[in-house]
């Protein structure tokens, strides 16, 4: 049975005590920039970094006891696996990682400081899909999927739960959407809650499936994707694109250079952290400002997990 | 007379519907780290980005009123001159700012942004102080110096009042020492509130004329100081001197190495962007370690106005 809104406060409950209730930020300047009152539910304060703790910690919590022992796997080159490994270890269980071994140093160590068991492969689906069914043979721990999972999607709505519990005065709530997680879980939400507020996806024009998919009958899969925002690289999940296309009100394509120029806004007047693929949203505002002139918006910054190795190299130079 | 607890508290309730309550952030990955309870005084989060905005509104609201309408103005490569360029904006009076040439672009741009009007001079001291004798003379516009003047320290103490409001129990409060402005305002504010607080600055070794005023009985001037915090690069001011002497119980050096780490430590696991001499606080808890053991240590995160360029360079690289 379809998920709903009941599914999304069920799950708070569940992991209340576990995540961080994230603050919403907000910056007179980016207001005035864009002539509406923005409010950035800021998932980058989100334990390991990123909103994929909520879905993760939703879904072990939901396992049958005698799998839960057991264990869970998954394979990811970012977020999600992290999330999985430190939800896993706060719960007491194993968990297995396939990553790509050109994942990025920053989130290898994140995952290995969680506990995780971390198996390397060929960074393609093919590779990361056969290493996982090995793992899940040889362990019998359970294959929790970044997105394309009822317990995943409810969990990840629980952000604009919050969101719209501090602010229940919003017209429009805005994610970025790549395998549509969060996307999907947002919107459930958000039209749950008041189906008259907007749902806006905001998309990478480089890894545009879930567009495509959008202004099609059928699922498009992602071929070739080439984005700044390595969280959005994924093809959207099947069980992702019903709800997508049942709940979600237009897919805003931006510019890689667009989305640059709304993170740098965000470092810069806001003082915070955050990752490319949580900065679509903003550049998604910025480019289409007409559809929000006015109104109260709601964006998810999905996480601040970003390599900043140049940054910090810039800085060794001075020394 | 010198200044008080009482000053302080009466510059909150002058500046406190213009400034931001700045959050206090804490990180259990830090605490665990540095084996001690840290709480962050989020001054990157305040109006320009720094502390500074505290002091420069309450030295412009301070001056009488015939002095007011002619404005103010200064010299200063950095916060400073955002603060009061803002400060006068928001208050109705011009201001005039004299910058070194080299001053970052990001600082100009956003003194400029403010609506001061900018005087450029060679990147010295007396450079500085000539140009600014100049335009004094012509404008009649009061010189409001960046740290050497009461108002100034009292405002800048605000920080620390709402820190130990939000926190009473705090055992020490650390903050860097550049000017001393900071500084003195936190000591007299902590010492005012609890005579048995410990305060202790951090300087970088590379700019230790504090520490070495500290350990004399004579204001020892900066010379030729080299450290990544461009914001401490100044000398000690002869009425912080005697504030600090007075009510500083002692001034932990670091290397700039160290500063280093400990900015990245906060930009990973806390996600918010600050400036170097910023985490010269987090670096002397790092370094000193035994001195913070199990304590509730304030730490006044004085700002986050950093030069992002090489940052987004590299990702412009990948576009």
């Amino acid at each position: 049975m379809p998920i709903t809104i009941t599914d999304i406060i069920e799950a708070h409950k569940r992991i209340s005590f576990r995540i961080n209730r994230t603050p919403v930020l907000t910056s007179s300047q980016i207001n005035s920039l864009v002539g509406a009152k923005l409010f950035f539910k800021c998932e980058n304060f989100q334990r390991v970094g990123a909103f994929k703790y909520r879905g993760a910690t939703n879904a072990i919590l939901l396992l049958p006891k005698e799998k839960l022992a057991k264990g869970v796997a998954t394979h990811s080159s970012g977020n999600h696996a992290q999330a999985l490994a430190l939800a896993a270890r706060e719960i007491g269980v194993p968990a297995y990682i396939v990553m790509p071994s050109n994942s990025p140093k920053v989130k290898i160590d994140a995952v290995r400081d969680y506990g995780a068991e971390i198996t390397f492969c060929e960074p393609n689906l093919k590779a990361r899909e056969s290493t996982l069914k090995r793992i899940v043979s040889e362990t019998g721990a359970e294959f929790v999927h970044p997105y394309n999972r009822e317990e995943i999607i409810a969990g990840q709505g629980t952000a604009a739960l919050e969101l719209l519990s501090d602010y229940p005065e919003l017209d429009v709530v805005l994610a970025p959407v790549g395998g549509g997680g969060l996307l999907s879980g947002t919107a459930i939400c958000s039209k749950g809650i008041n189906p008259s507020i907007k749902v806006y996806a905001a998309e990478p024009k480089g890894a545009d499936d879930a567009h495509s998919s959008f202004y099609s009958d059928t699922l498009v899969p992602s071929t070739n994707p080439k984005t700044i925002c390595d969280g959005l690289l994924t093809s959207l999940g099947e069980l992702n694109y019903g709800y997508i296309k049942q709940y979600v009100d237009d897919i805003l394509l931006v510019e890689d250079n667009e989305i640059l120029s709304a993170m740098r806004l965000i470092y810069e007047r806001m003082k915070i952290v955050v990752e490319p693929s949580s900065a679509v949203v903003l550049a998604a505002v910025i480019r289409y400002k007409k559809l929000f002139a006015d109104k109260n918006v709601g964006l998810i910054i999905s996480g601040g997990n970003v390599d900043l190795q140049s940054f910090f190299d810039s800085y060794k130079a001075k020394l």
